[in-house]
């Protein structure tokens, strides 16, 4: 088995997910290492800021540099230089994120290149052939993601499209007999009975883990809080669950809640570039004049390099003049702080205390309101 | 004495600088940290290629985020949280870079801020009070950086100017009772009569250290190399003596060569973020096709962060992608560079070995031409 469940309170879970690069403490989050590094950090960097796995993206990595070339290089954790797990994602929300740009009919999508224009041709088959070429710990199967606002109809034939797809990806999946888990992904947009008919039918296939898809995607946040709560009681109890590309402070905790154990997000690093902290008492946009002067760190509870040294002057400063470093040290807190916040809830679910954590963290983002 | 010459080797020197933070080994290398960053740079990450002391730049501080504000924070070294020796510069080579947007004359510069089109004054008691403010270890004297090419008579009265502008530096330095150290610059362009007369009439004033400055504006190497050689010989033995804005690993051999102890340049840092990397074996340019696949580091001699575990084919695809992280293990790979060559010249000026070096470092960095 390559999870366990260690401990429950409530609907929430700590587990263990075991790769072929290491075991992960769930719940956990994953930073995004779009083109083979998160922006902003070296891999000791992240390390030292306590990330244990991380997100590559197949879409970006198949056009530059190419699968084939990272392959021969010995795959994306040597290419790197990074030794833990990495989950890839399978091209599907990036190709749907082109717009117009893509063509999609049963057999898979045809775009155009971002990069040079090239045309492209992105099929299940291919998709879980990038991945394994990538040497990815956790393979996602290839989906449409659905769009928001649709039709029920709509809905319900893009969530069957990936259905197909899905058992495509995994036949594709199975003959490599490496070592690499394959999860699904529950479509069904707003819908809550489209959700449990693709919950229902990826089980039956039966996968290493299941995510929850096409979330994030312009709804509403209590929408996308109704859906996942919806959707998290439809997943086996004994595999991994996998909310994909959500969210904030507040969204993890309530995604753990719910019995979440897996997040990936890009909010930590890209805001963190753009000059917003997520810290204990609220979020600090550092380019405000009111940090000017101001000769404290960015979160008096924070343990991390940045807050240990830097005064909010200094990285208002940084910020102002473009410097890399306001992005290196920004970026460094915020995972940072998001690690440390997804270890904290770990323990409290051992040791039963979930739920006042999660009011002593409420406490503290409001503090600031 | 803040300075003391441990050995010698030809005319090249093994020193020690003592400074209110610390001493310095030299012949030193110093990284330039403009903003009050090292582009690319933590400090964490300086320490750890080898940086001793680090050169900060008066003009732009001023500028952004002001010197008032960083002595409210308690001065550059606190603000930056480098804890070694930091040289400023005096603000007149940056103010002779705008070129048309100043205007020159006895009593200083008048210029319009590159950042918010203020008009700015800077006179040598403005530029001291600044460099006090900030904190620094060892201030320049305000100087005006002289054109090239220009007429002899035109480069007498420049260096003239230059010479009533340290007089005044050193009035106004001189009460301040702190530890700081003060350097006199040398000028007179391309004319070594002239370089002669302001070496002697610096020397006559009597400063901690003396600079040559006016080089790396835009004349030949060789006329770099000759004016250089024929200056050091002019400043006193038991000074430190200090080569500004210069330069390829090559110049740096030259000039320690010659008995320089001191040199700055951004070569290192803008060169890495550019995508070239000094090596043993040369220059290397990342963005080379050639490396695409190159499964070797930059340089096969180098211990650094960068070389013990990234390859040129990683290296090359941050490059192309615009990824913070080229920048960011290119500029900690070049300052390893210079910083482990200096630590070299230095040992071998202890074991009298500096000619032999010179030699194996030449057939080095020819071997790929």
């Amino acid at each position: 088995m390559s999870f366990e469940v260690l401990a429950r309170d409530g609907a929430a879970r700590r587990g263990n997910l075991r790769t072929a690069h290491g075991s992960v403490q769930t719940p956990v989050f994953m930073p995004c290492g779009t083109y083979g590094t998160v922006k902003a950090m070296t891999p000791a960097d992240l390390l030292s800021v306590g990330t244990q796995m991380l997100l590559g993206n197949t879409f970006h990595l198949m056009l530059r540099p190419g699968s084939e070339r990272i392959q021969a290089l010995g795959g994306l954790h040597e290419f790197m230089q990074w030794p833990d797990p990495i989950l890839t994602d399978s091209g599907g929300f990036q190709v749907w994120s082109l717009g117009e740009l893509r063509k999609i009919d049963e057999q898979g999508v045809v775009f155009r290149s971002p990069i040079n224009g090239d045309r492209v041709t992105l099929t299940p088959e291919r998709s879980i052939e990038v991945q394994l070429q990538l040497g990815s710990d956790v393979i996602m199967v290839f989906d449409e993601c659905t769009a928001y606002p649709a039709s029920e109809s709509e809905v319900r034939d893009s969530m069957e499209l990936s259905l197909r797809w899905a058992q495509r990806s995994k036949r594709v999946h199975e003959p490599s007999q490496g070592p690499s888990l394959l999860f699904g992904i529950v479509q069904g947009g707003m819908f809550e009975p489209l959700r449990a008919e693709s919950a229902s039918q990826l089980v039956s296939l039966g996968f290493d883990g299941y995510a929850i898809g096409g979330l994030s995607v312009g709804e509403p946040k209590q929408e996308m809080q109704r859906v996942m709560q919806a959707t998290v009681p439809m997943l086996p109890e004994d595999k991994p669950r996998y909310l994909m590309g959500v969210g904030t402070p507040e969204d993890l905790v309530a995604g753990v809640a719910a019995g979440v154990d897996m997040f990936d997000c890009v909010l930590p690093t890209r805001n963190g570039r753009n000059g917003y902290a997520f810290t204990s008492r609220g979020t600090v946009k550092i380019r405000n004049a009111q940090h000017r002067d101001a000769d404290e760190p960015l979160d008096p509870e924070c343990q991390c390099y940045t807050c240990q040294g830097f005064s909010r002057a200094y990285l208002h400063h940084l910020d102002r003049c473009g410097e890399m470093l306001a992005s290196m040290l920004m970026t460094r807190h915020n995972l940072h702080y998001y690690h440390a916040l997804m270890a904290r809830l770990r323990a409290s679910i051992e040791t039963g205390t979930f739920p006042s954590l999660i009011e002593t963290l409420h406490n503290g983002w409001n503090s600031l309101k």
